[in-house]
């Protein structure tokens, strides 16, 4: 048995390191690739893509799946070699039940669609890439139907991203969650707007990515098992469990998207740094779901970067790097003006109250396509009407609304979305869990420490990988399973604060 | 015929494709990998390489290869298609030649000897070396006689970089020049010492860079297919035939180091940059030999980049960049110093005119080793003997000696240096070919233009990539075998006028 699980992480290690070099492709074509390798890198990846495939889907893996199980029986359930059989036979089974020719068709599918929609958004032509959309949706539904036996359609897109979750389960919080979150959003903006000019000053790129690293580097990012690039779309990606980077970008007349995007990445990193060096090498040595992973950005990103003790700490700092923009501003004007709520066209540019009424329109409407309650043709009204009824703002045209997130014209519809908002409902049920552990934490966050935090983080979350599910981490780690109460009671709080809503903020 | 071909060419291109990622791999490696990434990336390079080995010696692509013999015969020989087979051919049957295991054990060789070396060469400590250099040796031995039926046993290890060249006719060629050259050499250090003290003021390396770039550029080196980047030791390195990347150092006190360095990559990315796309994806797509590539990074470096006409334009340029550095230094001066000429220790740091004679120790010791005419053991001492009679000079220690080079830490003994002086020989010869059809080219070059010097170059050298050999592009080329009068006649002009060495520059 031994020799056969030895022969297993041999086989496995050559996938894992396939997608090291892979996701390397990747990140060299964001960061420093010419223009003109844009060619053969494309096919380079189709090639590496497939061999990896290939080894995955080897039926000697599936012959030492099954020649392990009795092995597997006999081991605790979270025992490594227990929870990497269990785990592999996952993405086995997975892969196995797509034919190669359908992995390869919708790879070609979306590669034509995402450049068509590179043209189609800034010339606001929602027609050009509604036949791709509309092809896409039959791709999604047809990958649905490789996994028979679903209760909703969107089940096995949902499991690709956010295993163990469903439709259903989804649904139920999403829309406790938005019962809750529309009239806090409209308590908010009934108040005076913040004023945020002063984050529009001029701040030189190389200030901000110096003080953005000098805190990464405090929260326990490891710059000798990483590093940060600037790319257009920041992002985080992994070649190895010793070689996790991130990127991100500068507006040097915005002081807040390149610093929060280094946090929110490096919260991704954190994670992906922090599981355990024995994983490494297997299909454990990752996150294990988009919205836990989304959890982790957004923790440090808001929960910490974004709070009052962490800024009491930094922004001294802060103001004697940007002296001249910064002598006018007190602290609270900045925690203020960082935290700013306002109606909002753009998902990636909302705050972090409004954000998730984008997500949920987006997750509604992926079910409603799916289901065929919907159609392509009237996704734009939709979009519209959704946004006036949600966030009482309406977009002027289809670029900045139903064109302007990347994923459906790069990837299936169902399954794209919902992990960044469990992930936000999910940072506070984790970081309220941390701080009933260890009470001190916000204080140490008033010194610029972060290391029991990070180490309950990775305790309970980091050092396992993928060895657990979201929802066994969440029971484990906080007890309970997954609920919206302590992010709405983080919301209230904070937001009850700064916008001084005595009415609305009682804890229900 | 056509579908055999096809199925051949789809073959070959997997295995291009995972050699482009793994250029990227070491590629990242020596530029961006963050220190602890190391490990990782040695095991996932292991895995690819593996593959590529695998898909080129799969047993398929040999069938393909015979059932298209009968095709390969009816082509005339320099089409694209006889070419491919042709080529393919040679490198299938030299890699089905050698088993997988030996592979692996001399892999894993190399990479534990050139950690060894890497800590021996600083502490001067060649005992630590010598048993892996003595293992190096019993290798390189193996590998050659994996090719029985050779003239000389070095043969087999000079055909990797050198196809068709052979140890006595290369032995004939450096006996040759090395008789031509020692004279040379001596009359010139009869002269009073040139000064080139200025060359090692303040040089900022971003104007440094900036004018670098902006020369290769102009050479014809395309950014759009290209990037440069710092690394510890220059090199080139090509994803495919729109990727090509150079990387050099600067030294900010050593003006020559960086712009040189910048210059002679360029010279290898402009052969890779101009083979014709048609071979793009195919073994064709590449340069046809090391002393071929050679012969282009020493032209552009030096018969262009060191000549008198190419300063007459530049360096009005380079003072205006250096305006406080230069303003004393005229470009007799200058012209001068990049050219100076010096007993020296270090093969990378030589002069144009005693370079030679530290690569033709190396490839005589080479050859003695494989003979079994010379011991490890001796090799250090027999360095110091040498370096005396050919060079006037001794190393005081093994550090600046037998340790100064990489090759035989990291790969074979044999093989390893002939390219380099084969390249400066060929440099020569392709540059008179190049007058000789385009007499003003010198005058060009005096005028910061490049095109036609390039475009004789594309057409008789770069485009053809693989389909030719050495032996076979020089002939088309030159109308001549290689010989080393063009060099000969090359150095004594140039260095006649520097030095004034009337006696010794009359033609032979």
């Amino acid at each position: 048995m031994k020799e056969k699980f030895a022969e297993l992480k041999r086989r496995l290690q050559e996938v894992y390191d396939l997608r090291g070099a892979i996701h390397l492709l990747y990140w060299d074509q964001a960061t420093y690739m010419p223009p003109k390798g844009a060619a053969a890198r494309g096919r380079q990846l189709a090639t590496l893509e497939h061999l990896s495939h290939n080894k995955l889907t080897d039926p000697a893996i599936g012959r030492l799946l099954d020649e392990l199980a009795p092995y597997e029986q006999e081991l605790p359930y979270d025992s490594d070699e227990a929870s990497l059989l269990r785990v592999t036979r996952r993405d086995y089974e997975r892969a196995i039940k797509v034919p190669v020719e359908f992995v390869s068709k919708v790879s070609a599918h979306r590669a034509a669609s995402f450049d068509v929609w590179t043209r189609a958004r800034p010339a606001n032509d929602f027609q050009a890439v509604k036949p791709y959309l509309e092809k896409t949706l039959e791709y999604s539904r047809e990958f649905a139907n490789y996994f028979p036996g679903y209760e909703h359609i969107a089940d096995p897109l949902i499991d690709l991203s956010d295993y163990g979750m469903t439709a259903k389960t989804i649904q139920a919080l999403f829309a406790e969650l938005r019962q809750e979150l529309l009239p806090l959003v409209r308590a908010i903006l009934e108040q005076p707007p913040v004023d945020d000019s002063f984050l529009h000053r001029f701040y030189p790129e190389e200030k901000q990515k110096a003080f953005g690293e000098k805190v990464i580097t405090q929260f326990g990012y490891d710059f000798q098992r990483g590093r940060q690039d600037k790319t257009h779309h920041p992002f985080m990606i992994k070649f190895s469990l010793n070689d996790v980077r991130i990127t991100t970008r500068f507006d040097e007349h915005n002081l807040g998207d390149g610093l929060f995007s280094t946090l929110h990445e490096a919260g991704h990193a954190l994670y992906e740094q922090g599981i355990a060096q024995e994983l490494e090498g297997t299909p454990l040595a990752s996150g294990t779901s988009s919205g836990v992973h989304e959890s982790q950005s957004r923790l440090w990103e808001n929960l910490v970067g974004r709070s009052r003790p962490f800024w009491d700490h930094y922004y001294p700092e802060l103001q004697a790097v940007f002296p001249d923009e910064l002598q006018d501003v007190s602290v609270e004007q900045f925690h203020r003006a960082i935290n700013k709520v306002q109606r909002s066209l753009i998902r990636v540019d909302a705050d972090e109250v409004t954000y998730n009424l984008h997500v949920m329109m987006r997750f509604d409407f992926e079910l409603a396509l799916l289901e065929g309650r919907m159609t392509v043709d009237e996704l734009p009204e939709a979009w519209r009407e959704r946004m006036r009824t949600d966030l009482g703002v309406e977009p002027p045209d289809d670029k900045d609304g139903v064109l302007q997130d990347v994923h459906w014209y790069s990837g299936f519809i169902g399954g794209a979305f919902q992990g960044y908002t469990l992930g936000n409902i999910m940072s506070a049920q984790f970081f309220q869990a941390a701080q009933r552990a260890h009470p001190e934490i916000p204080e140490q966050i008033g010194q610029g420490q972060f290391d029991v935090l990070r180490g309950w983080l990775t305790e309970q979350i980091y050092r396992h990988g993928r060895k657990f599910t979201a929802s066994e981490l969440i029971q484990r780690a906080t007890g309970q399973p997954l609920g919206i109460q302590p992010y709405m009671n983080y919301l209230r709080q904070k937001y009850g604060q700064l916008y001084q809503l005595d009415r609305v903020t009682a804890p229900s």
